[in-house]
């Protein structure tokens, strides 16, 4: 039942390893599944690749991408624009990936209304005390950092019930082998094999006319 | 995340082998999934027992159960009851297992009715040629059988669309893997968590008020 690929929108609070569980996720299974990336008009920082952590462009170039209707979604943060381009998105579905997209909620709510069939789905720790211990654990942050991070999931959490299905991150292979189950189920949905239905009543009708067909 | 057990109905034609399935996934996952049984007036057949393929009750007791909404659903073939009884389903959920209910077209739409949550799942084999060599397989049915059974499959193809999502049963394994994907997905769903999410919430407000203290 070969199909086309389906999008997946991955929220989720900052240090719910949203990253790792998606890299994860690829590595495990690179034929299913395709990460999105993201058009930024910010600078690269040090060992970032053009086409890898982001496509980076002038922010010319980023404005003609709206015009054109060439964005699934974009937003403003700051003075920078972030947005989605849409040709790697179809590219990858049409080649029977499903595609990754990690974006915040205001996002996942504008690619839910252009692609309605997207699964929203939201990524957590199994506790408050576990996020804190995950920024804490990074020891790259600031105390600051932590304490805007922690004030920020207490708004993200207010808008999970804007998304479909909610995944917690608490072993890392447990969640991988979870996230991977939930989004190949979507493609045993009636709706998406209608051609293999299709073919198959075909079938029967046939076995049944030689059956009945006089000797 | 403990939570209820959901209601799975499964339906396909007969010589798509989900008995089998069912019973694989059963000794796979115990815990998981407990498999409703029927009751019915028709008498036992050689070999089977009270409880274990049916509940055998007389016409008496099975309009008693009627009368007192004891069935989720019940219909009459020839002139034989058959029926689910909603006892050992409710248990079975709150004791947090997914019910399974091998049912046909009518049944698995009544279900539905009174348990909108309920997943309805056809199984099929991967062709109307394999089906048939299924049944010619079994050796111990006559050609007359095998060819109403055909017929029967072309009349049951027709009901897919009131289904939820379809399973190929082509090789055993894969297809108990993709079942239990499919059943273990829908408790990921965000509305299935809603306590989970209350509790975060709730958390992350806390340690909140905290940070936010004077000192």
């Amino acid at each position: 039942m070969a199909q086309k690929g389906l999008l997946t929108v991955v929220s989720g609070f900052s240090g719910a390893g949203k990253g790792t569980l998606m890299k994860r996720l690829l590595e495990k299974y690179p034929e299913s599944y395709a990460l999105s990336v993201s058009a930024t008009t910010r600078r690269p920082r040090e060992g970032e690749v053009d086409g890898r952590e982001y496509f980076f462009v002038s922010v010319e170039e980023f404005e003609r991408m709206i015009r054109e209707d060439e964005l699934i979604e974009h937003a403003r943060y700051v003075s920078n624009y972030y947005g989605t381009p849409r040709r790697y998105v179809t590219e990858q579905m049409e080649a029977g990936r499903d595609v990754l997209l990690e974006i915040e909620v205001q996002g996942a709510l504008l690619v839910k209304e252009k692609y309605p069939d997207a699964l929203l789905l939201f990524v957590t720790p199994p506790s408050a005390q576990e996020l804190e211990r995950r920024l804490r654990g990074r020891e790259t942050e600031t105390e600051e950092v932590i304490r805007r991070r922690m004030r920020q999931a207490v708004t993200e959490s207010k808008a999970i019930d804007c998304y479909d299905s909610i995944l917690v991150n608490d072993d890392l292979e447990t969640c991988v082998d979870e996230m991977h189950a939930l989004l190949r189920s979507r493609h045993y949905a009636v709706e998406r094999n209608a051609e293999f239905i299709r073919r198959m009543r075909q079938e029967l009708a046939g076995r049944q006319d030689e059956q009945t067909d006089p000797e």
